[in-house]
C-alpha cells in the first residue's frame, strides 16, 4: 500500500433523496493506496467532529472530501474554505445559522493542500468536464472543508486534505433541465482521484 | 419479427468529429424488429434522396431519423418539420441556403406521424431526459425530416415517420459548460424506441 | 398616415401579474401611422375572434401580434404558427387543450407574412437583442397567429401580420436569475417596429 | 455632508471596449455625502498602490470598489477576497500570474466590512436583481480587494469598504445571449449604494 486515504461523502439533504458525494464512493475499493471510506452527516459542525475523530484515528496522509454541488457542470475541487456560516436551508438538525463564523477568532480561510490544478487536469485528460472552484459556499460543505484544515493546521498535521464538488446524477434530475453527470462517471473520477496519490 | 424498421443518424458536420445521432446506433441490434441502419450525409436535399431510395427498397414500416442538437438538455421527438431552409453554417457539400422554401408550392410543415408523447413517456419512465420540440430548425435536420413526410403523404404510404434530435455527448464537449449525455445513455434510448415498435 | 397598423398584446396569464406585451404598446402613439391598440385575453379561440372582428372593422394595412415568452432573451418574431393546441397550463378561461388541431382539415402551418429578418437587424442595429425564432409554442399565442394568418390568407386579404414574443421584463423577475429586458427597450423596441412599415 | 466615500470602477479590460463598473459612477453626484470617484486601471497590483494613496490623501469613512463580472445575473456585493491571484487572461499591462499569492505570509482571506446583505434588501426592494456572491475570483478585481482590506486592517483604519461585481451593460453583448442589465440601472444602484451610508 502506498497511502492511506481517507475518503467522504455526505448523506441526502434538503429534498434530495440520495446524494451522488456518497453514492459515488460507497463500493470503492483501491488496489493501490488503502481506503477508508465515511458517509457523514449533513450537520453544521457535526460532520468535521466525526471526521476529526477518525483522523486521529487513521494517521491518513490524505483526507479527500465530496459534495454535491447542484446546478455545477464540472467536477470541481475548492480552492479555499472561508470561515463562515450562512444559509438559506436547514441542515438535517434543522440549525440554519445566519451570519456567523465557524470559529471566532480564527483565521478568515484556508487554502485546499490538494493539488488542485492537477487533479483538474486529470480528469479533463480523461475527458471529464473539471475545473477549480473558487468558493465552496457557506453551507455544511465549506463548514466541512474549513474545521478540517483548521484541524489539520492548528495541529501541524502532514495530512494534505481538501474538498470537492459534484454535480447532480442523472436520476435526480431527469425531469427537469438541469445538468447532470452520470454515476459512472463520478465514480470513475473517485478512482482517477484516489489512485493519483 | 414485428416490424421494418430504419433508423438513421448523421454524418458529423461543422466544426465537430463525431456525431452522437450515428454513434447511438451504429452497433445497434434488436432481438424484436428488423433494423436497417443508415449514416446520411449533412447535405440539404442530399439526405432525403438517399432515404427515399432506401425507403422504395425496403418498404418499412416505421422511420426514426435521429439528429445532433447542440445544446439541448433532452432527446427531444420533433412535433413538426417546416417547408424551409435557412442557415449560418454551410452544410457538408458547401451549401448554405437561406429564407428559401424545400419545396416550392408544397404545404408550409408536416406533422410527426410518431407517438411522440408516448416516446417521451417511455424515455422518462427509464430516467432518462425528454421533452416533445416544436421547432427542428431550419437546417439539413428540419429539411431531412420534411422531404421523409412529404414523400409519405404525396405517395399515400402507411409508413409511421419522424425525427428525434439528440444531445452532445460528453467527449464533443467536456471541455467547455455545454449539456452533454453519455453515448451509453443515447443507445439506451434508441433501443427503447425502436423496441416500442 | 402611411400606414393603419394593429398592434395587439395580451393580458396577464398564469401567476404573472403583467404582461410585458401589453404595457410595452399601451401608450404607444405613432407621429408616422395610424395606430389601433388592442390588449387580447388569453383565451383559445377567443383572442383571435376579438382580433378577426377589429380587422373586418379597420382593415388595415398589417397586424403585429406582441405575447410574452418567459426564458427568452431576445425579442423573438416568429417564423411559424402551427394548426396544433397544446398546453400544460390554463388559459384565463381555464380551457387546456392537448394534442388537438385549431382547425380541423386545415393547413399544417402557416408563415408569418412580416419582414421578420429585417425587423432582427433593425432591433440589432438599435442594440436591441434579437433573432427569429421557429417556434411561437404551442398555447394561446401561437393559436392567436394561427387563426389570424389563417383568416387573412382563407379571405385572400392583402394585410401583412405576424407575432412577435418578448421577454420577462425586471419587475416580473428581479428576485430570480431570470433574462429579462427594461420596459423602455421593449416600447423603443414596439415604436422601431411600428414606423418601420 | 454625512460621510466622504470614495467609489472606484475599472477602465475597460480583455477584448471590452467599456467597463460598466466605470461608466455606472463617472456621471455620479450625490446631495447626501462627499464622493470621491476613481476609475483604476486592471493591473495587478497597481490599482491597489493608486487606490492606497488615495485613501491616504482623503482619509475616507467608506471605500466602495466597483468591478465587472460578466456572465452574472445580478449585482453581487462580495463577501471575501482571498490571497491568491490566477488568471487566464492578461492584464492591462501583460501580467499574467498563475497561482500566486498576492502577499506572501499575510491572512488567506479578508471579509467585506460593507453591510452586505443590507444592500442586497436594499436593491432587491428597488426592485434590481442582488445577491451575496462568495466569490470575488483570482484577477484584479479580488487583487484590489484583497489589498485594500488588508491595508486597511493593517494600518487599523476605521474605513467600510467592499467590493461590488456588475452584470454587462446592454451595449456590450446585444449580439449574443448573455446576461445583461442596463447602464441606468447599474447608475440607480450606486446611488443607492453611496446614499445608503
Amino acid at each position: 500500500m502506498n497511502k492511506k486515504i481517507i475518503i467522504t461523502g455526505f448523506e441526502p439533504f434538503g429534498t434530495d433523496k440520495i446524494n451522488p458525494s456518497w453514492e459515488m464512493i460507497r463500493d470503492f475499493k483501491s488496489d493501490k493506496n488503502e481506503i477508508i471510506k465515511m458517509c457523514l452527516p449533513v450537520v453544521f459542525g457535526k460532520a468535521s467532529e466525526i471526521l476529526i475523530e477518525k483522523i486521529k484515528e487513521e494517521k491518513p496522509d490524505v483526507v479527500v472530501m465530496f459534495g454535491q454541488a447542484g446546478g455545477r457542470k464540472k467536477i470541481t475541487p475548492e480552492r479555499v474554505a472561508i470561515n463562515f456560516r450562512d444559509c438559506t436551508i436547514k441542515d438535517n438538525e434543522g440549525n440554519k445559522p445566519q451570519d456567523k463564523y465557524i470559529i471566532k477568532n480564527a483565521p478568515a480561510a484556508y487554502f485546499s493542500t490538494l493539488p488542485i490544478k492537477k487533479i483538474c487536469r486529470m480528469l479533463k485528460n480523461n475527458f471529464i468536464p473539471s475545473g477549480i472552484s473558487n468558493s465552496a459556499g457557506t453551507y455544511v460543505c465549506n463548514d466541512l472543508m474549513y474545521n478540517i484544515l483548521n484541524y489539520i493546521e492548528t495541529e501541524n498535521l502532514k495530512i494534505k486534505a481538501g474538498f470537492i464538488h459534484v454535480p447532480y446524477i442523472r436520476e435526480q434530475v431527469f425531469n427537469s433541465e438541469n445538468f447532470f453527470m452520470e454515476l459512472d462517471i463520478l465514480k470513475k473520477a473517485a478512482v482517477l482521484i484516489a489512485d493519483s496519490f
